[in-house]
């Protein structure tokens, strides 16, 4: 059985998560083991001894582990074909789905990433005692993820907040303009490009409803809409419990 | 014939270059039109029809456009299959070979991208008048760029060439590391992995040799060596000039 290591299903975690729910049978061909970010398991040894990098998701598959939650999406498409087929036959429109699946990775989840770490990680960073937060930083194998964790702490600059929302605009205008004139982002079909968007964008109706609305991006909107109609995603939704993390705002 | 608009035989560029030159005959399946970035051409008009990020490499094929470097190398081997397959058929393999290629396109390629500008293309952007320089900001589409030119111009500031430096020097034992155990990056042979790092890494014994030189680094001159020996890596560095920008240190 196929184990995928995860939060709840937003963010990266939600690409290969969805993923798995699109094209098989959970508790049948694929299990989930939620880890507790408010209990920083992902730093954890026993972790750690699964993803060396302290990052989820990871695929466990026959004692293998596959890591980048992009690259898990496309190993389940390789490895693990089924009637359910989330990328495009033709090498054309499978490179603009990759085109798009790039895009999230190099710029639409960082920009989404940091405005909510400034919302919702620095209250749990805020929590910990000096000490407590000096310990659990040497426990993060990835010199940039401490440096985010000391940002979430110490507070993101505003110039840098500023920039991330700019590039969020960015993100939003350019999936609603694609969408304006395509049912899906590429290969006219639901690929990996919009599952790995949508683990991006779900929640910013309610993240951002200044930007994303029925106004000013009803495209995306309406594909929002859609790929929440889907019984595989209602299903996700029901099975694997979402964090709370991200729902405050200031 | 497949057409790749590109710069020389480095950096984004010599990925899916060197790719075409390892599958197939340069002139006869495949030619390359070498944009000079010393006149700016990637940002004129004429380009801008072909991509309108303004951004090379950019390959077309029967009249369609595929761009993003790693994502045109992935469209190679899908849709022109030849007796030289540079992606392992097992999909745990590929995977590996996709953590190689994305790392590159999200981290290394990055800080080593930074510092060749800090040292090649602020000579360009300081060489011309103010008028001239806010006159071609103008023409640049992504607004990401035209940042990194102003900085070229301005100079980058000293703590974000002090962090660059220090993710090379991460980079470069990355690579040494997982090179000291294997002949190739990923698989157990030479694959895109291998041509992308390469496109990045080529001249760093020159450019960097405080971090790359036999002592420090055996692995990776060792891998160097190897790829910069293979007959079709000379063809294309004899074919296609390279251009001059990053020769000089300062």
């Amino acid at each position: 059985m196929l184990k995928l290591y995860s939060f709840g299903p937003m963010a990266n975690s939600a690409k290969p998560m969805l993923t798995l729910f699109e094209k098989f049978e959970y508790g049948r061909d694929f299990e989930v083991q939620r880890l507790d970010p408010s209990k920083f398991e992902h730093h954890t040894d026993w972790f750690k001894a699964i993803n060396p990098r302290g990052q989820v998701p990871a695929l466990e598959d026959g004692g293998r582990i596959v890591t980048e939650s992009t690259v898990i999406c496309e190993y389940l498409e390789d490895a693990h074909p089924t009637a359910v087929n989330l990328r495009p036959e033709n090498a054309y429109d499978r490179a603009q789905m990759r085109v798009w699946t790039k895009w999230v990775d190099e710029y639409f989840c960082w920009c989404v990433s940091t405005i909510g770490w400034h919302r919702g990680i620095s209250h749990m960073a805020k929590a910990l005692s000096d000490e407590d937060f000096e310990e659990h930083l040497k426990k993060i194998p990835v010199p940039e993820q401490q440096v985010k964790w000391r940002r979430a702490r110490d507070g993101f600059p505003q110039d840098m907040l500023d920039e991330e929302m700019r590039k969020i605009a960015v993100s939003v205008r350019k999936l609603d303009d694609q969408l304006a004139d395509n049912e899906w982002l590429a290969g006219g079909m639901y690929t990996l490009a919009d599952i790995c968007n949508f683990a991006i964008a779900n929640r910013m109706p309610q993240g951002f409803p200044e930007l994303v609305n029925n106004d000013d991006t009803p495209h995306l909107v309406r594909w929002l809409d859609q790929i929440n109609a889907r019984p595989k995603v209602q299903e996700m939704f029901v099975t694997i419990p979402s964090e709370r993390l991200a729902a405050s705002r200031d």
